[in-house]
């Protein structure tokens, strides 16, 4: 089973990556750039078949591991 | 107009940092994991209104600088 793990940092936290693509897209001359955020994505791909059991399991992964709670919102998506 | 990137590694490309995370999962006890990848998420927010524009566009952006087409690849939505 195939999972999708999007994490990005919450609204109003800082996001210099984000910033730093901004600047350089403008730099590129792509002028209409309102606005960029980066944030990480995580492939996994999991033995567990059931997905109620699959959901459960990577919500813990993200709040144990993949994810810093207090500045990033995380979503579990099966591909 | 809002879109999401996404870059990933290309199949075959060596991935220290997922590999990283699924030795992590296991030492947490997450048994199940056969595999995990990381990858970059790019949110946009466009000026641009007509979606064909604004899919060139993008596309572009990740030629130029957001994707290393010779070891990632991209795919671009809009949300």
């Amino acid at each position: 089973m195939k999972v999708r793990v999007h994490v990005t940092l919450k609204d109003g936290v800082l996001d210099p990556q984000g910033k730093a693509i901004h600047r350089a897209l403008e730099t590129l001359g792509f002028a209409g750039v309102r606005d960029a955020r980066q944030g990480k994505v995580i492939d996994l791909e999991l033995a567990c078949a059931d997905e109620a059991g699959a959901r459960e399991q990577v919500d813990r992964m993200c709040r144990q591991l993949l994810a810093n709670t207090v500045i990033e919102d995380y979503t579990v998506e099966f591909v």
